[in-house]
Parts: structure tokens; C-alpha cells; sequence
């Protein structure tokens, strides 16, 4: 027990099981029905149907899980260990029907009250972007409107794609319309690269988002973006929205849709580690496409950034 | 029920719940602590501190799990369903010690006999064929010495590699030496390519093996190597043991001492499928590198052999 | 002009100018826009959404287009120069719907039916295999239900998938309730593996279906398939539809649902050259997925299966 | 019609046709026979014959292309949207003879002889540096000797290669002699590595080159060498030529002599974009070779260098 | 001492030094210059000037070198240790100039001239298939014209390639014509595929050549194949030329302009081994191009071609 | 001769005889049994049976090796020509047993000793980072307590690993255990990423190293790195230890445990650079794992960090 609460379960411990071994959850993490409750539940969502480029991302889940073994439990920059001293599970994966757009919105939806009922926070792996609105519908409905930090090459909130309404170019706006998000206080972070039309933009700042640009961050430098993170978050609940291909392609080839000009994996954890002491209330990690990637680098880098986005969820426990 | 014994929990409806999903374990089949008993446990043995090439098999009870999605539970070809009509479980990994052999000689020993104590056949994924020695010591301590049939292209029954009596290239002769084997009844499948020296073949017959070289396999055809091996095992219990670079490496690109010349996946199959009838108390399946596979060809024909087992080792129940 | 046509262009000479220059259409054949009219219109359907496993076929048609350029304009078996006694031309690509699989079998259909319209015959190359279902909409509004034979690992005459009744396994089911089959000649080659249950065989059979295994392969050689493929035909129109995984893994990595046991291509292209002289009135080409692929060597493979048809539909001219 | 010029036909709306279907111009633009002119013509030399260590940029051309779909057309940092509100059109490639230097040379110099005539600016995609000398032959001829800005790990001012004049290593000597350079005005970017000749480096500087290493990029910042360009380039016509190896090996493995310790791409677009407002008369990026990238975050990187180089072109239109 | 020779230098032993320890040689074998003379000289021509299609063979040699560590010395179908009982020695790289074909060929000349002296047969590793003229010059006048079987997918005999009259496509007649084949006695096996002209096989028929069709081994059997080339090969002197796109794609991806439906690698072994008895007088084996290859998997095939290659010469000494 | 010693034999010159021709020794230098003597030795250790995840650097001597041609002689920054103006050659590899720490490490000290007792300074090539404790040995033998620069992702002074005091997460207590470190004046660059456990650091800080962390290099920037890390390191004899995976995935995929987030291969370079002047007597470049490298980016990362650790070297002779 610590502090009246259980021991957490934490991975076994790799000096002594190699990290090879029976090597199926995120990080060796228990099972989240192997524990009595989780902090934070790690939860896949192998859907990728809202894709308008490559797709592939349904093989998410398992690629990050399977590029998860070398995480350790102790964050020397936030002085926190987190897969040790709090109790996070893996909640294995919600279903899905590649077949049926709305079908699987409703599926993730309830899948994600249901863990969220029990009190943990959810750290969702994809999947495309598309699984962005069921899950800050489930995480609005818990929270209120959410400040949603978001990280992409891309803004994510297009109107219509080959003439529907849910894509993995528009969860932002969906989630916008339907109330799920604090417009005075969101931000995209690492959008780059050519756009459609000048008129997203206008579009775009009228749902409520301010944008660092990709292009931005030499002159801003990491110090600069996290301040303006922090600035624009203020203390709200925030939903942490990490789409994978804010990384430059050569940080994460496995993904659909790459731009190059992107943030470097040391660049994006920093700025992740700057929300530390924020109410990060919840996260995803999507369009990670394992077909594209090579040796596990875009898959480890979703497991780090996963980490990262755990270790920020536990700070403020 | 089914006469008498609770009816199989096989693998969920693949044209309902996509493969993908929650697919963590072989065929997507429950894990042996989720029902009472197996007929059949899927077992890994991550270990391959006995390669004297390409090392990296560590990773192969994983790789063959996440290539074996798509298999599918009826066998037309034996009219048979092995992954609803029987119990098919998979037992997760045993422990291995990377830096220690003789550890690993034990455990794999101990974890070998648990499972056979549950009455379970066992169908062992590696690993390096270095696990071949414990798994048939185990075995012969269930059944006597067994007789084996033993797919590769090399004989493996070398006497010393780097001054070491155990490693992936001496498991049949050490077990031939610890009696484990059944003289009269083994032979090996598929050896070919060169030899170290002539003297090795003799030695190879001395242990009791005979061989039905790769180079032959054009003029026996099919049904004369089956001939063969059925006429050489007879009526005893029979061991399988497959390295998967019997295939050419056109076939089986992921491991660790690749040979041309190999046989084709539609060959090995065939053959294995020739043993229906007989008495195959166990079998393995070892020397899948992933690193060096591609698009999970070598992952998915170690799946398909393994599957090609547990239908064998079904037929017989 | 020949025999009062006009001299059909074929593709540049391959000894004069390097086959990567200009190399936009499959074999650098012209486009159907540059030439009165063509004997065979080669097309592509870049749409995947129907797939249940590893999608990615959407990029097929510019992957074969891209690995069709080594193809010579003589076939020394059938002793026919297709690319130049007849004029073949690439038709682009038909529009698709990624998120709309009922708007898109309509555009497939009308697609179709305008290049039919010409006198062209199709050489389609997908995309997953549910493009099958319109375009043997489209044939047998114009030559009545057809005989089908059909190239696959898998059945394709499933119900329903995910609770969708067109997918990339029902296109042959929905065809034959439509009534575009001439159920009394159909048949699939190369079928194997694990079914999912023994009653799809029953229901298969039911339909129209006639099955030559690919494990019977071996047996009946490859005159043995051709005979009964030739008998189960007759005299009737043919439309043959190849999904690429009717070929082993090591000779076609690059697909979405890969099996074990399959053809050799050198096997696969002699059954098709064993159609000569029948009448085939169109073809497709489909399951290209070339994410998974290799040195181009499953994109070649479906060029190479391209050329076997319209040669074989020449042949019949 | 805009300003009295026809409005120029840019690519289909990517959010109705997917950017797969037809695929076959760069950023599926018109070709130049679909246009009756264009303002910048983006043409193919699929030449190769002048390596000296990895071939097989013969096949950038078309990888180039097949990487540049998820090209849009607006450019936010230039507030220009260059694919619409210009005419920019996919002239194809331009004839080579892989077995014949001087034959190519001339071809080269022809067809951009012709392109130059119609009024358009070339955006040329290699094919090896070679191609750099007749480029800069007909760009001189259309606007007498210009300042080159060269982005490259390499000098490309060496003298002979293997008993040649003509090679990838030579274009800007062979240049700068023949009088097609404006020697008070060239300069290199990112050169960087060893060197074979501390005498090469005098010898470059004799030939009119200043040198930004890649080794003061962390000094200058990117700032510092947009300014020194600037300085460098003045107001004179410029003509840019990119070596995709510019790129460290990590952003760009598909070429063939990488070399360590390069650029970033978001470094590289904003030095480029750095040239907005200069007289860029035309441009060419090379060395790009498909068959050691991965993922194509190569062909990306040189579709989005392309883009931006067309993009600062536009600007001064 | 062997027989008053000196006892042959053979690899270090495998058992005891692992074969990734200072592997530079082929199979590890002594440099020439380590040893008195060789029964034997593997030498390498990293030339590929001649390509028309992808190049890259001239990084064949060290691909195929450092794929050959697995060889082991004693050959079980031919009871022979030709790594052993034979001296075998690596003599390097012969100079190329890939900048100047007439040049190579001299130096290819000189080189092979000059190994052929010392008594040495040779096993000469590509490079492309047009270093087999020159190869051919040096063989023609030691022993006179010779028999030559060569194993492709293409004629070689073609007339000019891109005005050229050496290139990959011409070896061949060049051969033919310059007097160095013995025009009763040679054959190509593994012609298949498309061909560019009837005509083709018309000239190749007047210059020499018996042909095997690939297309006819399903019916010939290897049987068939071995007497057919026994019986045009006679008792002459024969030189054997291996172009690695004999195999299928599946097991030679690694190449440079494959072709479907081609041999396995156990079919091209079991030929090779027929020509044992024979006097094989030298021997090449070409178009390896690793940027292609997978695992080394084309790599290995060459090694092991070349083993068989040299075990049949060894036979004959 | 130059100031009395003979002129060095440099690698030949690469523009007469191309870079991949009899390409077996590192940068094409000689073999040190062709030279008198050597200034530095390049000597590779073939050893991976450390490793606790990927296996595979026993690949990584002639994979750096093979990826070492492009260098050149001049180091322009340095104004040095170190491959021409100083003897550095090619001592082949060191003997090891894959299946014997112990044997290994005697081996391994011993090989080290004879080299430096010719006079040589050691570029050793791994292999895995077990190798670093025994390296350490000889040159601590030599020259007394080493100050070790160590750069790595990771600390590399943990205690037991499976039980065992010797693997790749050792050499480094191992080493100050013994004394052969100079602890106050060593130091670790480049750690980074989650730890196993807080007391790892204090243990470290115990063992006399101070951490440059990866994650303080933006801050500090490489003129800060080099500042504190030629403070630490004053005017003692310097060891200098560079695990590849001290670069980021995106720069150096190929190794066992990739960590995200870490330098570049232009920082690297530029720290390393920054050593100039100071006494290096030898140095390692580890973990380099060829399965899982791309294209030779990191076999090239590995070659150019030997490359610039010659040129310290060099600089202080």
C-alpha cells in the first residue's frame, strides 16, 4: 500500500526478464483487468477507415504496444516515475467496424466513458485522427468544454471530405460544433506546409484555434512555443491531441499523410514535458501506419510520446 | 459441452470483430489462464543466445503471433475444425536467460514439463533450435524416447560450436546422447546445401537419423517423402521439430542461417499435413528472425506451419 | 493501316529510348485519349475500401503501372505480338469514393460500361477485389452472365463482413445473386488454407462454384488444372478475375490477406496461357498492396498476369 | 480568365477525387499539352550516367511525381497559392541515352532550349548533377551568365572523374568555364564532409563560388544565411540547383553519395523560401535515387523542394 | 602436401572462428596473394555501365562475397570438398572505368588474360552481363571457342541498345561474332517472357544458340532439362554464364531487370550439378544488384551459384 | 618519406579507380599488414552477446566498414588531412567467442594490447558496448586512468544485467570498479530518456561521471556541450566512447535500443570536432546493428564519427 492505495503494478523489471518476454502490453504494464483500478488506461483504437491518403493506421495499436518494451519507469527531467509510482494499465483495444463510420464514432464514445467512469484518464492510441471527436465527446461530457492542445502538420478541421462529414481532416470542427471544446483557450501546434485554401485559416481561428507554426518554431525556439502553450491553455482541463506526423518524416516515416519541415522527436518531447503541472485530463496518439515505418523508429516514437503524455497525466495526480 | 467437456472458446468472429483488434495472442485464442485446460498449448521461448550466424529469433514467438491473424479455424483438407473443436490456448513466453544457457536448458525444461502436466500437447514457438534439447527432454520424460521428424536444412546434430556443447547447431545429438530420442524412428527432412565435413553425415547416422535431403525432393515427390517419413516414424509417438529455413529463403527470408534451395511453404505443408494419423505428442517451430523478414512472410508461414501442427496433433485427439 | 484498321501504336522502342522515360501508362502503351479506339482498354480502380485485413490496394494501379515497363511487345508462347498487332491503351484511372462504397460500385459500373461501350474489352486493375461485383455488373449487362474463373487463396463468396453485404469477400456471392454468373461454368483456382467454417464451401458450391484447390496443385499438375478449367468453361464468354494472393507470399508479398501454399507465378501464368483460344471478355487484375511489396516484385507479378490476359484476350480478337 | 490570361488549371479538389486516382504529373497538374502555356514547366531528366558511387537516379522523375500528391495548392508563408493562381504544367522527361554523355548533354540543352522558348521558367527534377551543365547552357543562352546558388554536400567544381569531363562531380567547373556563370555572384550552400583536396576548396574559389559549410549552419543560423545569400545572389537572375544529399542522410537516404551532418528539411525550405522576392529564372533538383529511400521521404523532400522553388518563382511572376 | 601440391588453404573453421569475423574474401577463402597458385581464382567486376533498366551490379561483387560466409566446404551430392581439397582463392576486383565501356572491356581483358595464365579456371562474379565478352575474349583464346550454356531470362544476343553495340543485352552475338563461341554447341536455358521481336529469336537461333524455354521446364523436369543440355553441350570446353534473373523474382529479387515465372533456386542448382563430369573451363555469374535484394536472400543465391559452379569445375580438375 | 617516416599509403585516389571497387578495408585504407606501421589502427570487434534487446552488432565492423567509402581525405574544418598525412590502417577484426563473455573480454584485451604496443592509437568499431570494459583495460594498462567521454543514450554503469556483471549496460562500472578511469574527469553526453530507477544516477555520480543529458542540449547549445565537456575533461589522456544510439532513431535506426530524442549527426560531429587539441589515445564507435539500418545511414553515421575520432587523434600526433 502507499498512501492508503494499493502498490501499483509496474512492468517486471528488465534486468531480470528480458523486455522480449511475454511482451503484449504497452510498456509490460498490466492488463487493466489484471489490477483493481488504473490512474491512466492506456486504450487502442485500430481504426483507420477515415483515411484520405495511406492507410494502414488500424495496425497502430499493437506497433506502438510492440515498440513500447524499452520504456523505463523513472523521468529524470520531471524527477517522477511514473509507470511505478502510479497505477497505469493497458485496456487493451475498443471495437470497431472499419465498415461503418458512425457506427464506430458511438463504439469509441462508449468505450471511452466506460474507462473514464472508472476514474482513470485515457492515453488512446490509433487509429487515424477521425477517433479525435468520439473521444472528446466522451471526454466533454466528464469534463465540460476542453482546452485541446494539438499536434499536426495539419489543421484537422476541414469541413468535407469526399463528401462526409467525419474524416480524419475534420474532428477538430465536428468537436468545435458540438460544444466539446474551450475555443478561447485551444491551439495547434507544428502546422505546416502547403494548405487547401487561405480561407481555412479564417476558418480555422473562427472555431477557436491560434496556430504555432511548424515554420515558426526556429525563431520561436522550444522555450518560446511552450510559453505560448501555456499562455493559451491557462488552467483549463486540457485534452492533449498528438497526431504523429507533427515529427518531420524522417522522425516518422510510418504515417499517411508526411510533411516534411516537421518538429524533431527531441523538439516535440520538450514541448510536451512544458505541460507539466497542466490538467491534462486526457491524450491520444494517432496515425501511426506501420507499413510506412522502419525498424520501429515512428513506432517508438509514439510509444515515447506516449510516455511523455503519461509522465505530464501523473504529474498532476 | 461437447461430449462431456466444456466446448472450446475459440477465436472471436473474424466478419464481426476485425483481426486486428485486441490481437495479442496466437490466432486471437484465449490465453491458457482464461480456460479450465487446453488440448493444445501455443507456447514462446524468446531465446537465441545459441545462434552462430544471424542472431535475433528473441523476437519470433511474437512476430509468428502477430502474423497468425488471419488464420481461420476449419482444415478442408483434413475436414476439421482445430480452433473450435478442440482447446487451443496460448500460454504466453517462458522465461529465458540471455546470458546463460544452462539457466535457460532449465527453465525451459520446468516450464515445458508444467505444461505437459496439464495434459496439454505442446506446439513451441522459438527461439533458436538450441531449445529443441529441453523441450525434448521434457517430452521423453512424458513419453519415453520419441521418435522425430526433424524439417531443416541443416542436420544439427553438430558436436561443438565455439567450444560450447549446447547451441542451435547440437540439440539432436545431445538428445540422441541423453536417450530421448528413439533411435530406430528419427530422420531429418530437407537438409541440403553443403556440409562442413562427410564425416558429419556418418556421425548424423550413427545418432539414428536417416535423411531425406532437400536435393531429393523433386524425384521422391510429395507422397514418396511422405512415404518415407511415415514408413521411418510408424506407429511410435512422434516429435516435430521445424527450423523454418527448411523453406528457401524465397519463402523464409527472416532467419538466421538461410539455404537455398529449400523447400517451397506448399511442400512443407504437404508433408506435414502427411502425418495426419500419427501420434504427435508435441511439436516446435523455431528460427523465425523477424529483422530479417518482410511483409511477415517468414511471421505467416511460421503461423501456417504451427497451425498445420495443431491440426496434426488435433486429428490425433 | 492493317486489314483496313489503322496500324495500332504501341510502345516506344525500348532500345531507342530507356523505359523509365516517360513511363506514365502500363507499358508505356499510349493513353486511350491518344488513339480512335482500342481492342483492350487497360484501367485502373485505386479503391481498398472493402478490404478486411492490411489495406493499401488503392495504390495499386500506378504500383503495376510503374513495374509494367519491362514488358516486350511479343509472346513467343502463344506466337502474338499483343502490344502491337493490337491497339491496347491505358484508360487512366475510374473515380472512386473511399467513404462511399455504394456511390462508388455505381461509378465502377458506369466507368466500365462507357469503355465497353467502345468494343473495348477490360483489363481492370484494382484495388481490393469488391470492384468485381460492378464490373461483372457492367460485362454481363453487355454479354449476359458470364462464366467467371476465378484466381484466389480465398473463396470471395462470403455473406457479409462486419455487417456490410460488399466487401472485398463477397464480390462473387452478390454477383451470382445478381445473376451476372453463368452459374453452370464457374470456377475458383488456387483456394486454400483455413476456412472459416466448412458450410462456406457447401454455400460456395451452391452458387455455381466449382474449386481447384491449390493444395491439389500438385497432383493434378498444371495440364490437369488447364483440363479442368477448360471443361468447366466451355465455350462460354469468360471473365477472369486474378486477386494476386492466389500466389504464394514469395512471389506476391504485396497484398492485403497473404496465404501460404500458393502458386508459383511461373505456375499461375501457364494456367492463364491454358485459356487461349476461349473467349474472354474482360479481366481483372486486383489485390495489389504495395505498402507490403518488394522490389517491385508483386507489382511486376500483376503486370506480368496483366499481360497473360490481354494477350489471351487478343488472341481471341 | 484572370488579368486577360486564361485561369490557370491547377489539380483536381483533393477533397472530392483522391489524390491517388490518376496520379501520374507532378502534383497532379495539367500536363503542358493540356495548356496552352505555362509559366513554369516542371520537367523529368531521368539521366544517370554521371555517378560515381550509388546509381539509379534515372528513376527520380517519376518517384519524385509519385511523392508529390499531397501537395495543396496555397503557401501560407508566401500568402501565394502557386499550383492555382499560376499556370504551372508537367512538361514530361526530357530524351536521354544512358550510354551516351555527349548525345544527352545535347538532348538536355535542347529540350530546355525549347521549354525556355515558350516563355516558361523550368523546374527541372534529375536524373544526376550532371544534368546541371546543359541546363545552365540554355538558361545562359535565354539570360546570359547567372548567379547560381547550389545547395549540396559537394563542391561539384571537381575536374575530371574516371578520365571524364562530364560527370554528377563536375557541372559547375564545366559551367563556370564555358562562361554560363555569373562569377561575382555564385555561391554553395551545406557543403560539408571531408574533402579530397584542401587545393579543391582554392580551386572552387577561383571559379567565383563563395561556400556557406554545412558546419556553420549552428553558427549562422538560418537568418544569418539567408542574409549572406542574399548578399551574394544580389539582384541578379538566378538560377537554383538543389542536390537533395544538400539534406542530412536521415531526411534524405535515397540519393546516392549521402553525406552526415546535413540539413534538416525545415532548414532547407526556409532558406529557400529566403529567396522570395529574387529573380529565380529557373531551378533544378537532383539526386534523387528511389531505390535506397524508404517510405519515399525522399521522393517528399524533393516534391516539397520542388514546390517551394516553384512557389519562390511565382513570387517574382 | 596433397599428391606433391601444396595442401590447399581452405576457410578458417566455422566452429571455432564465427564466420562474421573478418569476412572480406569469399566464403572467407585466402586472398590470391596469400596463397602459391589457385585451382580456382573468385574474382570480382563491379561494372555496370551496360544496364538498360535499374543499375546497381556494381555493387554485386562485395554483396555477393559477403553473402557467401554460410558456404561450408564439402559438396554431399558431388562427394567433394571443393573448398578443401582444392586451392580456391579470392583474387580481388578487376579495375573498371564506369565511365568507359571500351576501356573496361580491355582492362576485363587483361585481367581475366592475366588470371587465366597462372592456370586458374575462373569464377567471375558481376557486374552486368556485359563483362561476359570480355570474359569470353580472354577464355576464347586459352581454350579456343567454347560451348557456352547460359542460364537468363533473356536472350543477350540482342543486336544494339541505345546505339550501343556493348551492352547487357549484347554479350552474346558480340561473342558469336567475334569467333569465341563454338556456334554447335551452346544453349541458353530460362529464356521466357515477352520477347521484343520474332525476328529476336530468328537471329539468336543463326548465331549459335539452342534455347530452353522457361516455360518449358514444368514439362521437360530437370531430367529433361540436364540430358538436353548434356546433349548440345558434348565434350567441349564450356563456359558457363549465370545471369541471377534466371531465378524468379521471388528468389532474386535482387536484380536488374527480373522477369516472372522464372526457376527456383532448386531447380538452377539441381541443372548446374548436372554439368558435373563436364569440362567447365570458367564460369561467370552476374546482375546482382543488392539496392534490390531483401535479406541478402539474391545474394546468397549468387554465393551458392557460384559454390555449384565451382564444385563442377573442381570436379573436373 | 616525410620528416624521416615513410610518406603514409593513403586509399587510392577516387576519382581513377571508383570507390567500390576491392572495397574491404575501412575508407579503402591499407591492411596494417601492408604498412611498416600505423599511427591508428582501425580495428573491428564483432562481439553482440551483451546485448538486452536487438541483437546484431556483430555485423557492425564490416557494415561500417562497407559504408566507409565515401570518405575522403581532407578534414577542411580541422585543416587536415588525416587519411594522407598520417598512417592509419586496417588491423582486420579481433577473435571472439559469441558463447563466451570471459574468453571474449581476454581476447579482446589481449588484441588491444598487441595493437598498442606497436605505437598505435585504437579506432575500435563494435560490436556491442561490453567491448568498451576490456578496451578499457589495454589502455588503461598503457596509459594509466583514462578521462572517458562517453556518448550514449544511455548510462552503461548499471551493475548486473540477467544476472551477469559483464553486458552492454556494464563496461562502464566495470571499468572504474578496476580504476582504469580517471573519475574525475569523466563524463557521459548525450543520456537521455525515461531511467530504470533514481539511484542509477546517484550511482553514476558515485562512479565519478558528470551527464550532459540529451535533453539540455538545446539550452546549452554545442558550444556550451563542448565548453563543459573539455572542462571536465582538462589536459588528461582521453578515452573516447560513442554508442551510435547516442543519435536520434531518425539518424542511426540500426541499433539494438534506440531512444528518441537524441542528437543529430551534425551536433555529434561538431562535439566530437570540438575535442581538437586534447591527447585522445583511443576510442570505440558501438552498437551499430546492420539488420535494422536503412540504406547504410547508419552504417555512414557509424563510419563518419570513426572518421572525425581519426582526425582528433590525428590532430594531436
Amino acid at each position: 500500500m502507499i498512501n492508503g492505495r494499493p502498490t501499483p503494478v509496474g512492468p517486471p523489471d528488465a534486468t531480470h526478464s528480458p523486455r522480449y518476454v511475454n511482451a503484449t502490453t504497452f510498456a509490460r504494464l498490466p492488463r487493466l483487468d489484471q489490477v483493481p483500478r488504473a490512474d491512466i488506461a492506456v486504450v487502442g483504437v485500430p481504426f483507420d477507415s477515415g483515411v484520405t491518403y495511406r492507410p494502414g493506421a488500424r495496425f497502430g495499436p499493437n506497433h506502438v504496444r510492440q515498440s513500447s518494451m524499452l520504456l523505463r519507469p523513472y523521468h529524470h527531467m520531471l524527477d517522477l516515475a511514473p509507470l511505478t509510482e502510479f497505477q497505469i494499465a493497458d485496456a487493451g483495444d475498443i471495437p470497431v467496424n472499419p465498415f461503418d463510420m458512425a457506427e464506430t464514432i458511438e463504439s469509441i464514445t462508449q468505450g471511452a466513458r466506460d474507462l473514464l467512469a472508472t476514474g482513470a484518464r485515457l492515453m488512446t492510441i490509433g487509429g487515424d485522427h477521425s477517433i479525435a471527436f468520439p473521444l472528446l465527446r466522451a471526454v466533454a461530457e466528464k469534463h465540460g468544454p476542453v482546452a485541446v492542445v494539438h499536434f499536426d502538420a495539419h489543421l484537422d478541421t476541414w469541413d468535407i471530405d469526399f463528401g462526409q462529414c467525419h474524416s480524419h481532416g475534420t474532428p477538430f470542427r465536428r468537436a468545435a460544433e458540438a460544444g466539446y471544446l474551450d475555443r478561447d483557450h485551444c491551439l495547434h501546434i507544428g502546422i505546416r506546409g502547403p494548405q487547401f485554401d487561405k480561407a481555412d485559416l479564417t476558418a480555422d481561428a473562427d472555431l477557436g484555434f491560434e496556430i504555432v507554426y511548424g515554420e515558426w518554431i526556429d525563431d520561436l525556439g522550444i522555450d518560446g512555443v511552450v510559453e505560448r502553450m501555456r499562455a493559451r491553455l491557462g488552467d483549463r482541463p486540457v485534452y492533449v491531441s498528438v497526431d504523429i506526423d507533427v515529427l518531420d518524416p524522417a522522425f516518422a516515416p510510418g504515417t499517411g499523410t508526411p510533411e516534411c519541415g516537421g518538429l524533431s522527436s527531441r523538439e516535440l518531447l520538450a514541448i510536451l514535458r512544458g505541460m507539466a503541472g497542466l490538467n491534462v485530463v486526457s491524450a491520444d496518439l494517432v496515425e501511426v501506419a506501420p507499413a510506412y515505418d522502419h525498424a520501429e523508429i515512428t513506432g517508438m516514437a509514439g510509444a515515447r510520446v506516449s510516455y511523455e503524455l503519461i509522465s505530464v497525466m501523473a504529474a498532476h495526480l
